[in-house]
């Protein structure tokens, strides 16, 4: 399970119900956070995340999006973290980050924190996933981040192989991993004849702050969640260029052209703090299945079944679900 | 009337319940902060204090005192603030400071913040009040504050001025400013027959973070509300020294010793977040008149009668309530 629980979801400045922007998703025995605005620390504890973060994504370095590292770390710190923690950020954003995170400690003493720059398309390889980040369209550098699972294989079908009389056992293995086998009484058994198509990983994009971009499009293909920023809404598109932010509608537009399977709309000017109401319905006009989010707000996305795109008719195999 | 409230009550990190040191001090038209740690804006958003903050004085740089100043400044750049903001500190530690704040700023604008070191006994006049600044002993450069007001004139007393047959106008004005005055009878009449004797001015001291120290006493003295740090309880006395903090029970000394009129405890260990209960109790047998700060808890000290030490004595006025 990958769950996400939005710790933040204003733009710029608090409000008594939104946070500045984060968002922790833990993934097995991985916690991780796009964004670390001021009083996080205390959102994880409000939302029971845990604190045992490796990775924090940031997807620009303006204030309200990473002030809340520094406290964190220091937080850490005092309960004598040692393990590392690796910060990720756009090109030319690490000197800032380093400068900014000295606050938190005393004395030279601090446990080890990696800081790297990203440019676009680069990739973060974790155990069972990656972390790629795609270039968006902000005042300074910005990135948006693609966790992406690499497909599964397919589903194994007892029923078939007992059919096919294959004795239970390592065989069925072999099988599970593609590989074909040959029994005792001479038949070749291929893969596909017992296993199903490969199936999906899980794809989650967040777009960071940004002007809507064909890069988000690109990153989100087809995404299981697209989380992206709606700061304004029709009324303020001016304002939304003029800012480099988006509205609701056009992140709904991007949700529709990568045909992500749900859109989650965050970042919202202070005018919405209270009723996104009016940002959804005119996000619902171009995409569905939308929804605002909101601190504490949690979102869990199980493995599933789905084949990879045309692996079915490829493969010719039985649909697993 | 001057109202404070208790932005965060916690020591180091925050709780869910306590969030990092802060204090709002509001008097006549001045919003002070002492201190302002992470997460600050938006308890001052919650608790209502309101944003036009013209001082903050911070106690010492530990990051816990001091983070949330660079997105307090941030939101109110944003919200097109012009108005100066002084930052008072101690020594060696304006250059932090400035360092801090200038991340929340953008494109080299903001707006004006002068930031002040203060050595023991140095004094910010303010109108009708004054900041004086004392060393506590902390590991770093860590200062006390006192607000204290001047006396003010003694009341005027319309039944005596009456029974002497002054007649009411700008002679009253002038009895009540400490003159004597030559009726149109050719009786002179000093002020002390119809106004009381001097009236003590407010003095609000506010420890910081300390061990329990003799400059606090003095500072302290005869103060109607000392806010004291008090970290650990008696158990943790060693642990107190060697961080240098204060135990409930030492800072109770601290108020008897200086016969203040009202204690406030506050600062308290991660493990008195949730009930402060024993650390009242320690407090207790030393000093009757002591509370317990939470986030989010109010004290209005209003002006009161009461005579300057001695006053009455030497005036021989009559006593005024």
């Amino acid at each position: 399970m990958i769950r996400l629980t939005f710790l933040g979801t204003s733009a710029a400045a608090p409000t008594l119900s939104r946070n500045l922007p984060a968002i922790a998703l833990k993934r097995a025995g991985d916690l991780m956070l796009f964004d670390c605005g001021e009083g996080t620390q205390r959102q994880m504890m409000r939302y029971g995340t845990g604190f045992d973060v490796k990775d924090v994504f940031f997807t620009h370095l303006h204030a309200d999006h990473y002030l809340g590292i520094i406290g964190f770390v220091r937080t850490l710190w005092m309960a004598e973290r040692v393990d590392p923690m690796r910060l990720y950020c756009p090109r030319s954003a690490a000197r800032t980050l380093e400068q900014a995170i000295s606050l938190g400690f005393q004395d030279g003493r601090r446990f080890p924190i990696e800081i790297h720059e990203l440019d676009n398309g680069e990739v973060v390889r974790r155990d069972g996933y990656e972390i790629r980040a795609f270039h968006v369209d902000h005042r300074i550098p910005a990135l948006g981040y693609a966790l992406v699972e690499p497909q599964r294989p397919g589903r194994f079908d007892p029923e078939r192989a007992k059919a096919l009389a294959i004795p239970p056992g390592p065989l069925f293995g072999r099988l599970q991993r593609g590989e074909a086998i040959t029994l005792a009484d001479g038949r070749r058994i291929e893969a596909a004849e017992v296993v199903g198509p490969p199936r999906k990983g899980r794809k989650i994009v967040v777009s960071g702050d940004t002007l809507p971009c064909r890069s988000t499009v690109r990153a989100a293909e087809e995404a299981d969640l697209l989380i992206h920023e709606a700061t304004f809404g029709d009324d303020d598109l001016a304002r939304a260029r003029a800012t480099f932010h988006s509205t609701a509608a056009q992140a709904a537009q991007i949700a529709s052209e990568a045909g992500v399977r749900r859109l989650v709309l965050t970042h919202f000017s202070n005018r919405y703090a209270i009723d996104p109401g009016l940002l959804l319905r005119q996000a619902r006009a171009h995409f569905a299945a939308v929804e605002a989010a909101k601190d504490g707000f949690t979102i869990d996305i199980p493995l599933t079944d789905e084949e990879v795109d045309g692996a079915a008719r490829e493969c010719g195999g039985p649909a697993s679900h």
